[in-house]
């Protein structure tokens, strides 16, 4: 048996595995989904459920629009600011680690950036402050990384943005857990993490932004466009779609996401735990109450020793702990797909390098 | 027996949809492919890989680079201009058709806009006359469609454009024969047509236009990022990816492009032949050295009986024979995948609708 910790594209339910083969066996119509036209019937009811299921799990409320647009997160980055801001007008990010400052970068703003909150202290082992963050009221937007999956670190809440729509990237923080999302403008989460495979990603946006989408924009890259054509302005991820939408259902199955949080929590709560009572073999940096439910970090305080933990935890069937190369040390990451008894492989293994090695 | 004539997304190998479902299983690793760091040795081998077949099909000039890309070739209407002109420089679209103009539309630029060529006569029934085409020589680049999957049309031969370069949406046209690549600046295909799933685009690019990619332009958007980060800037499409390998592994097991090439003259010249010899019943209006080899546009004398044979042929199994919507009429399109026996069947149906209504 081998557990697959990697931080994303990452593991998928078995179940949804065990399903997707079939989506390669032709119909009646001597078809499968991904040979016919996006524009037919067929495929548009695929697209209605997956749209259906999505909302139903979320609770969507009903002035915001799913789109389900290709690409990752990062092409994201660079359509906020088409979409949603104008020549010149400011437009706020906050710093919370290595995925937050990506999406500032990656965005090529040419007008006035704001610093919306940082990290309090001296090192990145929190996220900024989640209280009344003060912005100029003519400001865009807000972004946020709510889970920022390279450093481990969570918002324990959500920042008081006043009118200023808050936009988040919840690549890898969506469906873990119940989602307030009208306290949102715009959502946005490529796929693999949470969702399905990767070249697909959901933008979950608040009706009254769309008007904001300049008409010169290209129609793939305008949220009101993708928005008018329910995601059809040409050929979508057909493949990953279909995946997804099986992965909704499994999500579903398994009671939403309340039991996904549950489930989560448990998983959370037992790796950390490990970690905290290893006396001190084991050290998770960030700082309690920020530390993310999904990519735990941790790191082993006789550093030399952790080239030998990543190649017997691989040698023992745990792979992918290697922490981002950008932070270092180790990570797990415990996505949905994640079921406890990965978890519970990975704390035994801990547990027995720690007495071969403490 | 159903045969699907989609003009794509469109049928794919039967070979190629058996060995998908094993996609999906994971290896030793706990995983599978769609499940692992995309910057990991697997994957990176996966993508070598597709790269290493595509450009062996292609008999690929050592001064090109293959890039991976997330979206369709709408993405890449946009991404042109982008990346080859600069502000105020002069682009050059030559009009053969409603895709060639969508192209020029989605390009979305301000500077001077060239027509570089047209159909000559007075209805859309060939393509431009390709000879020797006056640009200004500070053009950027001079973009065709050398195969109009709506209109049916197809160049017999590549226009010359100087010391501009020639940039070619061979979404319809990619892989169906030899193609003579260093004629071309750069050329882009989406997937759904030869090469796989939706949700991918292949880009051919000459090195040295890499250098026009504007510094400032997002990582994601950047012909000249995406070259130096091996199509990794972020994760790119690796299930659409994986599927189009085994399509290209398909193509070189049959005889390469060369024997695509004779398979698809084949069934050009049976569909074709078959409109040309019912005395008029049926009719190919484009001209004939002007014909798409693979998006067989035809209709019927009597255009009251179009809807008839739709519903007839769909109930013998001969699928999606509608034209596109702004061009009518009926068409069959006859990718790689699309076998002999299929365009036989369409033949066989035409005959006795023919005989039935004649």
């Amino acid at each position: 048996m081998a557990w697959n910790f990697a931080a994303g594209p990452a593991r998928l339910p078995d179940a949804v595995l065990a399903q997707a083969g079939a989506l390669f066996r032709r119909s009646d119509d001597g078809a499968c989904t991904i040979e016919r036209p996006f524009s037919g019937p067929r495929f548009r009811a695929v697209l209605a459920n997956a749209r259906q299921r999505l909302a139903e799990l979320l609770d969507l409320p009903s002035n915001y629009r799913i789109l389900f647009m290709a690409g990752g997160a990062m092409q994201q980055f660079a359509l906020l600011p088409m979409n949603l801001a104008r020549a010149g007008q400011a437009v706020a990010y906050a710093d919370s680690g290595y995925w937050s400052r990506r999406a500032r970068q990656e965005a090529g703003w040419s007008g006035p950036l704001i610093e919306a909150a940082r990290h309090p202290g001296a090192t990145a082992l929190t996220a900024p402050v989640a209280g009344k963050w003060a912005l100029p009221a003519d400001c865009a937007y807000c972004h946020i990384t709510p889970n920022e999956t390279a450093d481990g670190i969570a918002y324990p809440a959500l920042p008081d943005t006043g009118a200023v729509p808050l936009v988040a990237d919840c690549t890898s923080a969506l469906l873990l857990a119940p989602l307030a999302v009208e306290k949102f403008g715009l959502i946005y989460a490529s796929a693999q993490k949470n969702i399905g495979p990767a070249g697909l990603c959901v933008v979950i946006v608040r009706e009254d932004l769309l008007e904001r989408s300049p008409v010169a924009l290209p129609a793939v890259f305008s949220y009101r466009q993708q928005a008018e054509a329910g995601s059809c302005v040409n050929t979508p991820p057909m493949l990953a779609l279909e995946m997804a939408a099986l992965v909704f259902e499994w999500i579903a199955g398994q009671g939403g996401l309340p039991a996904m949080a549950a489930a989560n929590q448990k998983k959370a709560a037992l790796l950390y735990g490990a970690i905290d009572g290893s006396r001190g073999f084991y050290q998770a940096p960030v700082e309690a109450v920020h530390r993310s439910p999904v990519n735990v970090r941790f790191q082993l305080a006789a550093d030399a020793l952790t080239e030998r933990f990543i190649e017997q935890a691989a040698a023992a069937g745990l792979q992918h702990l290697r922490g981002h190369p950008q932070v270092g040390g180790l990570r797990a990451s415990l996505y949905n797909a994640m079921p406890l008894a990965g978890v519970a492989a990975l704390v035994d293994f801990m547990a027995d390098f720690a007495r071969r090695h403490g």
